[in-house]
C-alpha cells in the first residue's frame, strides 16, 4: 500500500497513478479498450482474476469516472461496464506501453497490433515537437515546472 | 500479488506491467528521465519513499535492464543509478501518461510541462495513422492480434 507520502507527488503521472496504477487495472482497460469487453464474466474469462479483485477494480473504476455501470437486463438484474471518455482517453497511454514492450520486454513479434478503423493502416505513438515535429530521441524531453512560468 | 494467470497475457502491456507495473516504479523512472535523479538520496528525498522498498525497486531495474548500476566513489564505496536505452524508451509512455493525468485527473493547470531540449517546444504525445496522420479519437484505434495474420 501507499503511505501519505505518496500525495505529495503533484505531478500527473502520479495523479494517474493514484486511479490506473495496479497492474491489473490497465489490463482491464486494456480488454474494455480493445477487445470490446463490457461485462464482469469477459474480463474475468479474459484475465483469471481473482472475482473480489476484479468486482473492487470495476467499482472503483466507476467511481473514478473511467467507466460507468449500465443495467443491460431487468430480470435477473444484470450489469454491464463501459468506458466513458475518461477511460477511453487512457489508449494513448496503453499504445505507447505496448509499443515499449513490443521493443524492450516481449521476445518475437508484437502479440498485439493497433490498426487505424478507419483505415485499417498501423496506428503509433509519437512524441511531437510543436516547432521541430518528430522527437525520436527520449534524452531530448525535458520537464519543467508548470507552476513557475 | 499477482497469481499465475498473470503469465497467460501475451498482450506487451502485460508484459510491460510485469517489469514497470507498480505505481512506485514509475515515479522512480520519471524522477530519472526527467529530473535527472541517480542516487538512492536523490529519488528517496524526492519520493519519500521507504527504503527498503526503493532499494528493491533499483535492484529490480538493474536486473531487468532498465538502469544500470554505476560505482561513482572508491572510499567510501557508493553507486549511482543510470537509465539505460530501455528504461528512456519509457519516456514516451510516461508523456502519454502525464497528459491523461493532466486532463482527467488533476485540477488546474499541468504541474509539469515537456518541453523538447532542443528548440524549447512543447512536446505531447500523438497517436499517428500511417495513412491518415493524427488520430485524435481513441475509439478508431483497434487492436487485432500479431499472430494471426
Amino acid at each position: 500500500m501507499l503511505g501519505k507520502t505518496y500525495d505529495s507527488q503533484v505531478c500527473s503521472i502520479a495523479r494517474s497513478l493514484e486511479v490506473i496504477g495496479e497492474r491489473w487495472s490497465l489490463l482491464i482497460v486494456r480488454d474494455a479498450l480493445f477487445a470490446g469487453s463490457t461485462r464482469y464474466g469477459d474480463f474475468q474469462r479474459s484475465l483469471g482474476i481473482a472475482t473480489n479483485i476484479l468486482q473492487a477494480r470495476l467499482d472503483g473504476f466507476v467511481q473514478a469516472g473511467i467507466m460507468r455501470r449500465n443495467r443491460y437486463s431487468e430480470r435477473p438484474e444484470l450489469y454491464e461496464y463501459l468506458l466513458t471518455d475518461k477511460g477511453r482517453a487512457l489508449a494513448p497511454a496503453l499504445v505507447a506501453l505496448t509499443e515499449w514492450g513490443d521493443q524492450w520486454a516481449t521476445d518475437g513479434p508484437p502479440p498485439i497490433l493497433y490498426t487505424h478503423a478507419v483505415c485499417g493502416a498501423g496506428v503509433a505513438q509519437q512524441t511531437i515537437c510543436a516547432q521541430c515535429g518528430r522527437v525520436d530521441d527520449p534524452a531530448e524531453i525535458q520537464a519543467t515546472s508548470g507552476y513557475h512560468r
